[in-house]
């Protein structure tokens, strides 16, 4: 399989980490805007087969995306950017006829009169309106294939399959103990993302409403979270496995929430109180006159980049899936989860477990359509496909899933 | 009485609406780096007489401010720019043998190790230096004359004369019920010199161990203020008044609270949490390539300006003394307060309450200094000075004091 990797960031890198250690790849092409980036991705490995190569790639350039694509006969392109280049990415592997997956679905809007009642433009709508043409291609669009969305959705599938016969409620709850060594207040991961997906409306799915959205940081609930992490402040947030689970699993309810914990929570209030968290421009003192930036963006340049801050990181982070609903006539309630200690994923590849644990999953669906166990066209989620097969590669990665029975 | 005001923003403007309506200046030149600023401050008053004119004048050009003394034969330079111009008006007035009003005094430097604990550079420290020197020259350098510091080291001083035998604290205690319709979150007052006073290391006086430092926010309490306003947490914040009542005035502890309230100190921990009350420059993108900003300008840019809040401000700002001893024998806890309704002087005076209760202050010494009710030399605060006089103006500038017996 030869597959075009468009990002070298901190989850493009750890792909190419993970997936040098498999045999089903015959070449991987990490390209990025910023060359010395893929270089360094690429060079890291010491791979004496040479089956990576480093090149420079504008991912918002969709025609050159595309040529690329034809000109090294690639069959797959995996998006490691941020969701901003999900559409020209998209659309440069439907017209070369390459597979496509990615970890994050095109960008939603806000309704433009009701934004916490109804939704807008939803995550991954622009995908699914090309739906058709993917089908009429017989090519696949793997959408959502990271940890959240991603193995999160196959949990449900799993549950679906082999664990209930009536699901009345899919939660998908994300937590964490990791703290960062040296910082008061450190996020692992990109905060211009995080206010992103925490301020924008949450969205939840009931079966007899559709889709709808609520204001921001809802329904709080105390989760425990298992191996050690204990229970964390869980509060409704914007994600892709509320629009991907009903389309293929049924359920009486979808949701998502984020253990983002009380403070960070104020945090995030804050920055949005003070106005901080919005990319409009405005007009500060520079070295030389006035000059215009956008508040996120300060916000962002004055915390660490949490890709830098694996050594400092102590602690676990865990993904999962609890599931509510009937089997053989009695109540049933599991977790279906997945635990990363950052210690283990910085010694076996120098990687931060968050980063790591979203990067594995791509790389174990991208040897699942390789070795023809997932077999499909469409634009599909990870739910779509058999999900046994995929939960035991996770045990080959050396990175095993759990079960938890009860809530 | 000739008087060059320096700054014609907020509380400057309202110092000349105050002013014109008492008969005993002879002229005030109206001075801003912003010769339009103070042309409008002057163009507001519509005085048939012409005793109020605008200039031009940059603060930092203490040779300008000099010059503009000796050849207008000013007998006072009141400074209403920001603490960074104390010195070189200070050192203007000094050399041109005019006497000084300020309303905050020079800026303190942190302690290099051990911030929290011990004084480094106090608030004043540069302006007591020159004490000598003032007295050497028969002038008048009244340093920390607005509301607090100001009014409140009047009430010290009042307390310590007529109430009480023995002292064993003064707490000056500030809060407010204020609320600005139409914005979630809006301060009534600089954002920018907020977060300076309340992240500096608090100072606190006693008369055992002399002047030391806590961390920020230190000894929350619930004050209970009056007229209406009710309780509100105030915390340890480094302000003028402890600095200077202990070099009049007898007490065994001087505290200053400032009522932010729960809601504010969260902010404004966030803000320092993320980095973001930081002056140091970050690099940010900008719309020509990246651009050096500092953090707490943009959390400026990002608020209203409170100057132009007024007419959407709400309620009463108080500002006061608390003071606890004895007197003949018995215990004795007062609180010596000011109260003023935005209301009123929208209506009064076109200014918000918060400024012109700062306004208003210095304008009364000035006052007092042209009638010679306060005669003196040196650098003195305002509880060097007798207060009486003064608090009987407060009534006749139709803002009359308080006094509450108990806590």
């Amino acid at each position: 399989m030869r597959v075009l990797l468009v990002g070298a960031g901190g989850v493009g890198t750890a792909v190419t980490r993970i997936a040098a250690r498999r045999g089903f790849l015959t070449h991987m092409f990490v390209a990025d805007y910023d060359l010395g980036r893929a270089e360094a991705a690429v060079a890291a490995l010491d791979e004496p087969g040479g089956r990576f190569s480093a090149h420079r790639l504008d991912a918002s350039d969709e025609a050159a995306v595309r040529r690329f694509l034809g000109e090294e006969g690639c069959d797959v392109l995996l998006n490691a950017t941020d969701p901003r280049f999900v559409m020209p990415l998209f659309n440069a592997a439907l017209t070369a006829g390459a597979h496509y997956v990615d970890m994050a679905m095109s960008l939603s809007v806000p309704h433009p009169t009701a934004p916490y009642e109804q939704c807008g433009v939803k995550l991954g709508d622009e995908q699914f309106a090309l739906a058709r043409a993917w089908e009429s291609a017989g090519r696949l669009a793997l959408v959502g294939m990271g940890v959240e969305p991603g193995l999160s959705d196959v949990f449900a599938r799993y549950a679906a399959d082999e664990l209930f016969d009536e699901i009345e409620e899919i939660g998908v709850r994300d937590g964490a103990n990791i703290t960062v060594q040296g910082y008061d207040f450190a996020p692992s991961f990109s905060i211009w993302t995080t206010i992103e997906e925490c301020l924008n409306p949450p969205v939840v799915y009931e079966k007899a409403r559709g889709w709808y959205t609520t204001a921001p940081f809802s329904e709080p609930e105390v989760f425990d979270f298992p191996e050690g992490i204990g229970p964390v402040e869980c509060v409704n947030v914007e994600h892709e496995e509320v629009l991907l689970m009903p389309r293929w699993v049924d359920a009486r309810r979808v949701t998502f929430k984020y253990g983002l914990g009380d403070d960070f929570i104020a945090k995030l209030r804050t920055l949005h109180d003070l106005g901080l968290d919005s990319t409009a421009k405005v007009t500060v003192p520079g070295p030389d006159g006035p000059v215009q930036v956008s508040p996120r963006d300060v916000v962002a340049a004055c915390l660490p980049d949490p890709a830098t801050l694996g050594d400092r990181m102590r602690g676990k982070t865990c993904a999962g899936t609890w599931v509510k609903g009937t089997k053989d006539g009695a109540a049933r309630e599991v977790y279906l989860y997945h635990v990363v200690d950052n210690e283990w994923t910085m010694r076996e590849y120098g990687t931060q477990a968050v980063v790591w644990q979203t990067a594995l999953n791509p790389v174990i669906a991208l040897e699942l359509v390789a070795g023809g166990a997932w077999r499909a066209s469409g634009v599909l989620g990870p739910e779509a496909l058999p999900p046994q097969p995929f939960l035991d590669l996770l045990g080959a990665y050396g990175a095993p899933w759990g079960l938890r029975e009860g809530h």
